[in-house]
């Protein structure tokens, strides 16, 4: 539908719709120099209400720069490296050079900085940002998300099963017989219910999990602050309780190695089960040992760096993956212990 | 010296020695497009031969991207974690965006891609690079090299004191009475004697200090293949020998993640040491527990950044910054056991 509609729209219609020049919005669109804040704002609520498709020929005129951007919420982030890896896979012995722009706080200026005329596309793992923004965005260069579950029209998504991965990890602890099960995720504004986020729809599957296994009573969410020292004191905390926690599901890996620490911290090592989520390097790390969800970070970083290629040669059809999510079991969840 | 004489080098010295219009000299100093390779080669010697120094203004004309590189060898290393996060902290407040550029192989087409118009400095971690090609390539854009223990005269270096901390290393395990001690490190590439990276002043300052000590027949140099399961493959070998090594000392925190790990599959975890180098998040990790040697990388990375604004503000003359390297003693590394 979408595809039709782009079809009919021309440069004339955004102009007319915008109330400005044809060649204004071709400026808008060629990113030139000389557009005010106001000028852009107008034409791409223009762009994104008729739904326009600047042609590649449009986006030729350009030039390229035979670079691609993957922006990154945190470098440290070890999940990244996979992404990064996978993405560089696809790109190599193609003319594109991968530039990777770590965003600070939201990622709108990044992004922006980004499709000033430095690439030709752009990856992004930007779970908070506003879809209407992106559809505007994603008129003007070419965009694949990593990580979002909406369905965007003008861009290409990849994501991971939470929902799977999720409920494999549940079904792993109750299984195991364990009760008092605390999950201890990311804060409230990547968690928000019905965000889309992917740390939303694995909290949402704790939840629910929980409550058909009747257990809503022992329901327990612990955000981190987002820094290693809060993450142990807040584990540190949870297992100083008499009802302590018997297992702890961590809603990457990242942060179950903080849990992790904050359990051996309390002399409980092998006493209380960890999970954590994404299978990084570490998690298969022998002194480490950390049961987690496999998403398929490499191959979801080359899916979504291929996807962009596809658009840089003409496809506007948007396109979705989603990796599947398996779980592997190692020592760090055991039974209870009591 | 090298300021006298740029001072009184002019655009028009280049162009006569370039044997080159004073336009074409200009473009190439601008990026600007029409410049054939064999025109910029021409015009780069000839800037690097007379120690010319295209002026700010000069440079000022290309126009501003506000866009900062950092590139690095490798995102998945956990050394540049620290060193991002350190650039970043230095550009949080700056108009400057930060994009980082890994490099595929060897960095030249990667500085290129960079010094393209895209960012107004870089920052680059590219041990092997020629210092000549960095010198003609400094006059074109702000650099400042990270892990370089030359003296350039065209950019900035900021670099660990590596004999300080490979002496520490040293010191600690041959203190605890070690004798078969095994430096595991890079390849051969980057360890080359007399090449000035840091992986080969480590390997220098282990050769002299086991000679030094009367051991130099016990010296071996394992050099991993740059994989993960080469590096376990090639720590299982040792360890399966009558005269296995008791210590080893790896290169860094990655290459001795992978030498822990091959210990703990020979089963002899706590009755091998191990020492890493550049003291990493999981050194600190109760479950790995890694003595290791703090070099400073989040300073590293701020003080390069800094170094590189200055450049950016008009200061010319290189500056140098070597960062004091501690050693923190930790579980890995005991006393030998029989």
């Amino acid at each position: 539908m979408s595809i039709a509609r782009s079809r009919s729209v021309t440069i004339s219609d955004v102009a007319q719709t915008a109330g400005v020049s044809r060649a204004a919005v071709s400026k808008v669109i060629r990113n030139a120099y000389g557009v005010s804040p106001a000028m852009r704002v107008r034409v791409e609520a223009a762009i994104a209400e008729l739904g326009y498709r600047p042609s590649v020929a449009a986006r030729a005129l350009r030039g390229s720069s035979y670079r691609l951007a993957l922006e990154i919420p945190w470098v440290g982030a070890r999940f990244m490296t996979q992404i990064v890896e996978g993405a560089q896979l696809a790109v190599d012995g193609t003319p594109y050079q991968l530039v990777l722009a770590p965003a600070e706080g939201h990622a709108y200026g990044t992004l922006e900085s980004m499709a000033d005329g430095m690439v030709d596309g752009i990856i992004a793992i930007a779970p908070l940002t506003d879809p209407e923004w992106l559809e505007a965005f994603a008129a003007r260069v070419p965009v694949v998300m990593i990580g979002r579950h909406d369905h965007p029209r003008g861009y290409d998504t990849v994501v991971g099963d939470d929902v799977g991965g999720a409920n494999a990890v549940m079904d792993h602890l109750l299984g195991l017989g364990h009760r008092r099960i605390v999950h201890l995720t990311e804060p409230e504004t990547v968690t928000a219910p019905g965000s889309g986020t992917p740390h939303s729809v694995r909290l949402q599957v704790y939840r629910d999990r929980m409550a058909t296994a009747g257990l809503s009573d022992l329901v327990e969410v612990v955000r981190r602050d987002d820094s290693r020292a809060g993450t142990l004191a807040a584990t540190r905390e949870l297992l100083a309780r008499d009802d302590r926690p018997t297992a702890i599901f961590a809603g990457h890996d990242d942060i179950a190695m903080d849990a992790l620490a904050g359990v051996a911290a309390a002399g409980l090592t092998g006493r209380v089960a960890v999970t954590g989520y994404d299978d990084t390097d570490l998690a298969q790390h022998p002194l480490i040992d950390l049961t987690s969800v496999d998403q398929q970070g490499v191959e979801m970083g080359a899916r979504a760096a291929t996807m962009l290629l596809e658009r840089l040669q003409g496809r506007t059809e948007p396109r979705r993956h989603v990796a599947t999510a398996t779980l592997r079991v190692r020592g760090s969840s055991g039974r209870v212990v009591s």
